[in-house]
């Protein structure tokens, strides 16, 4: 099999399944999205299990990429303004390029609360999400502790969520109107800019 | 039209959607689940939206059921333990009652991506939350400020998504293995409790 077309064939089946949903995410749809001809996405990935697995690949290789400057010890956040600039990125990467892969995660979430398999590769990137994120945070110099490194990217990830449904009146009871502000205020809610001196609760 | 009949059915469809997802929720299973003959389903909502639309509406009853102590401003929690009380009894909610009709919340989610009029829906759920959460918050006597409480209000929904999926590494490094705990340790990295003195944020 050629790789070069697996992917291709991955990349459309991630599209079909961001903007059709589960419903619509057969080998024919992905067939006709990545232009080639009718069967070929079934001699790749024979089942419909198949087809999901490939978009969760595609989305774990995407997060990895997307995320490779959240992951990289050496080239973490100098400090709180890198940070902000980090989150705001991946906030605002959802309204762009990133949307499609954010809206097949959610679908491939909500496929997970029934195959465990699925649940299990997600699993991996989620832990990943709350270890970066703390390194992240540490990066920084903030006076992390694991609950309020836990908090700051459990409200992240509760954000992509609201921005990806995109209710006017919930992004604003959010404060998401404006996601630089939106970091800003979240890190200043966990870390208050003015305690730089508090001292860390103890963690348990 | 029997109101009777008509409830069964919405909280069959919501059934049927948390259990099979978008992909099964079909006129023929709605009924099937509701023990009905054959039909039923599809004379009461003759479309699959309108099959959604009845899903939506009956989680938007059973969320103001469900938050009627949240939201009822003479009935808020009277102190920081009544709020982690509350708070903790929404996630608990998550293993046992209310676990169909989040499932069922989270595919209306994915679905309102491709659906304004279901999005619309949602987006009145979503804000009563942050209203919600925030008013409760006030009523616990914490030193509030909008970007504290929306942090809060954040983090329980990226919670309520990871308690959901339920990859044990994933609850794990978000501190979920234990809801009480959590939702101290939540408070705690917002609102410190050595910090009862604590100057509020201003607002921006």
């Amino acid at each position: 099999m050629n790789p070069e077309r697996r992917n291709l064939l991955g990349d459309a089946a991630v599209e079909v399944l961001a903007e059709a949903g589960g419903r619509g995410l057969t080998h024919r749809a992905v067939d006709a999205a990545a232009g080639v001809p009718l069967g070929t996405a079934k001699n790749y990935f024979p089942t419909r299990d198949a087809l999901l697995r490939t978009v969760a690949e595609r989305c774990v290789e995407q997060y990895r990429a997307a995320t490779a400057q959240v992951a990289a010890p050496e080239a973490g956040p100098a400090d709180r303004e890198g940070l902000v600039l980090l989150f705001r990125g991946l906030l605002t990467n959802l309204a762009g390029p990133g949307r499609l892969r954010m809206l097949a995660y959610l679908e491939l979430q909500t496929e997970a609360a029934r195959k465990p398999w699925l649940s299990e590769i997600l699993d991996g990137i989620a832990t990943a999400d709350f270890e970066g994120f703390e390194r992240a945070q540490r990066a920084a110099g903030l006076p992390v502790t694991a609950q309020r490194a836990a908090g700051v990217t459990l409200a992240l990830h509760g954000a992509v969520l609201h921005l990806l449904a995109d209710g006017p009146r919930t992004l604003a009871a959010a404060g998401l109107g404006d996601p630089d502000r939106f970091v800003r205020g979240l890190l200043d809610a966990v870390y208050p800019a003015s305690a730089g001196s508090r001292p860390p609760v103890v963690d348990d």
